[in-house]
């Protein structure tokens, strides 16, 4: 469905190429004064902003902010009411025309064929809404959860951390260009960490925080993998390796015992495979390494769970 | 909170060493017939069974399953009434005195430190609610899934697939029973194949298939990543590596694409971690690998998410 | 919170006098077509239409509904593509003016007070939240959740039946342009039936079909109390009047028996009270007897519910 | 579905000649102390007391209590884990032989014939899960809530309000006596008082307080009818009768406004219908007056409901 969390519940629609996308955010303390400037510079952020990689016309994107309900603007400060915040951003950029040639092919790696198989019917403007354009919904709602959290003390933040085998940042605009010139594509990983995390977060046995932001998180489109503490490399490590019975909270717990944060930070990565649609065969918008891309999603996708579970 | 799942859910309740594990299971079709063996087969892979590496009374627990609603018996069979079926298993080698020296003991790497933080209060016997023990509730209500799920045709088979850095299962025992000779531990993987799903089973934009069992199985004990498809070792991968136009659905999918089954065979991996309370260390039960463990477990969350999903 | 339903899920949103009212609403099957005029119909008789009693504004609110995503127009039509519907009614009609006098004031039998204590905020233009414009929203689910069931068989049918302690329907109008001319306001009662409903709808023991129906029509603002089948009159009656054994299912059933649906048409009746705004104390728009209006709104939560357990 | 509430979530089992009847209650804060003399004295209420007109056996009826999980025993003290709490009752009183000749018999206004129709399958001794025994897991989990909800100030009291027409409980024994004597049944209304209620508890637009009171206490067996404040009499007052500007809180109120307690006391009324089954037509256990029994009842839905509102 198109609803994630509870007590802060957060409902998306729209699909990439009709009149909108947007959602609704529920469970906002009135009285919190929306920060639109940060809510501009994560969509930007996702939007590419001019990356390396990232399709120029992405750049071009105008996600144009429309509140319908849940605020009031009052001494040029946005407040909310502490009913439901409801928003649209306008697909103003619906180039449709450049999927004309689409309308019979299903994409492999695509939702084409699975949304077509259950739904009996496609939007093929763009992918509808499988479309990463949704990403821009949970943004904005993500970026509201951030500056609740901030609030009370937790910062989260997220980074590319790998494209293909390179570990180096410094390399990374290097290899994504030349994947663009090559119109190809490559996968990248997005390492997240949460700080200022209270101890006591996560309600076992089954909304475990790890579980929590695991669901959150492989929910973005393109992720294949979650992963944290010590991850799937720790298949190799030994019990006597790491634990230390002087040690508590552990320090390779990733900030996670028993499914309820310790206190230390939390960290965990997730991978982004290259994208399926790739310039050699496809028109269309298409990005060299959408995990660049993926680093403001991630970030709204935890801050929308840990908000879940803080209030 | 400890219910999973909304049309098929199944609540957990128990402590490692109080009275008795157990629980509800909500959505179990009216007239099912309930396949006692298997459950039994699946609890006794769940306790170890005698596989090298797990602790010698692990294969003696006495997992007698009671049922307490739910089910009448007519002529031999255990039918499902279509009301909440409800199971206890009795904790009778409740052997807490093993434990007694812990009693002031905050184990590494365990719940011990954030269950007091979060509670206040901790069931220091055998670890209580956040012991492994738990898992074998999940396997009862698991096997009833299964169950349900292969009259439907589908299929859920997991298996071990890597202790440490080892990828052979020849090799398996050996590096397991030198582990536990050492009093150590050590990591492992299990992957999960789910044969037989029909298309169109996953519910975006936020209860994708991928994302539905990353939580289930990222709420199992011990379990730090999950991945799908290319997952991890993707990252490396190029587009035009794995995209053929020609090829719908896509082969390198793990079986989901746009969060939604493509009929192919669905195919997930998940890592264990070593268990942090190493015999070096500790008296009480300890796997050499808990992995070993994990896998009807792995194969219980699966069949729970795909029931919940299906039904 | 501000959504209802799992399966057929309305999320709401909007302030009575803000930017707009309206929803999104998740579940609707694929390649339903949307039933316009309906929808125009029913928030023709929601707004009032120029019937006796309503504010003359009331028929002049132009509810322009706006379609923000989760159809496509095709061929004049409207067809759902199976993703979340997201609709909004523009607030034109925003007089808030005449409440201008009002923003110090807590008007008694309204949620002024508790609003400003709970969410230490009040959207004093309108009643903000809590005004009665918001079922507009809940109307437009509404009658497209009576399509889906209309496609299904299901008819629901609510009316008028009483107003003060007039019960026959040709004195109404008389009553309530009385009640106009003296300022004032009178209570009503809304007779609602469901003919073609199935046998089992209605999930035991809590989502009794008569347990969700309470919960959804309770919702509706100035609903004071609900009843099915003998209802309240029928403390008086005794077992032996009633119930006889070659009556099955029981015409005194209500055509509810054990929370579950027994083919017979299920009625059920819902007081509204006298609207605590009267004439004779404040401006604004008012209406001598809120049950006319809710009669559409009444329709609309039992569709929402059924839906959401028949889908 | 058998589960109700979110944060304070209880799920029930059982059929009502079955192993067992029970629950599993999540969200009980630890060390909160278990009043097992409370518990009591409500399973005591609930199973009639010897008050006049319940069945001599339902006295008899021991409802011995068994803790399965989420609590431990210390110092004479049983104090909840903060884990899920479950417990069984026995159905030691299983005299199914009583209901032997209705093996092939559907009662009306019974649940036999919906049962059937939905579920294939019918539990034939004593109702199955449909009996009115199933309530006394909603007592034990009642009286933890109210417990609870003591603790913070809040008080439920639930009382007989009326015999058919009789107001007077003077003379309530004599009717049901009477009624008895006749081998009949008759109906009752049971009001139910919160007070200690702090300001602002419930959560518009649909988990309206009212609501959600209703939909827990509609869900009782045998209940048709729910209304607070002015209730279904109050369609016949005129708002100048009840509404005046300088009552803030709203006396008329019945303690809500806009779907938010507003400080004063909130009460309601509850009408149960006649049995069906009467001693005139069937053996078995049969009361004159199912609302004497269903008193402590209401006091627990009311309580379950109240506890996941306010956690």
């Amino acid at each position: 469905m198109n609803s994630i969390g509870t007590r802060f519940r957060f409902t998306s629609f729209g699909e990439s190429h009709g009149t909108a996308i947007g959602g609704i955010i529920d469970g906002v303390p009135a009285r919190t004064i929306i920060d639109r400037e940060y809510i501009k510079s994560q969509l930007s952020r996702r939007s590419g902003n001019g990356a390396a990689g990232t399709s120029r016309r992405a750049a071009a994107e105008k996600d144009e902010l429309e509140w319908l309900g849940g605020v009031i603007e009052k001494d040029g400060l946005l407040i909310a009411l502490g009913s439901p915040i409801a928003f649209a951003i306008r697909n103003t950029d619906a180039r449709s025309e450049d999927y004309d040639d689409m309308q019979d092919i299903l994409r492999p790696g695509h939702a084409d064929y699975t949304y077509e198989q259950k739904y009996g019917i496609r939007d093929i403007r763009g992918g509808g809404r499988a479309s990463a354009r949704e990403t821009a919904a949970r943004v904005v709602a993500g970026s509201i959860a951030q500056q609740i959290l901030k609030e009370k003390g937790v910062e989260i933040k997220a980074e590319l951390s790998q494209v293909g085998n390179e570990k180096d940042p410094k390399r990374f605009d290097d290899i994504i260009t030349q994947t663009l010139a090559a119109k190809d594509s490559i996968g990248g990983i997005v390492s997240c960490t949460i700080t200022g995390i209270p101890v006591g977060v996560g309600e076992p046995i089954f909304d475990k925080l790890q579980a929590r932001l695991a669901y959150a998180v492989m929910s973005i489109n393109g992720c294949k993998g979650f992963e944290y503490g010590t991850g799937f490399e720790g298949v190799n490590i030994k019990g006597s390796d790491i634990y230390h019975i002087d040690e508590i909270p552990c320090p390779a717990s990733g900030g996670i015992e028993g499914g309820i944060s310790n206190g230390l930070p939390v960290s965990f990565r997730c991978v982004f495979k290259p994208t399926a649609t790739i310039a050699a065969l496809y028109k269309g918008r298409h990005d060299a390494c959408i995990a660049i891309r993926a680093v403001p999603v991630v970030e709204a996708m935890t801050a929308i769970t840990l908000s879940d579970l803080v209030l």
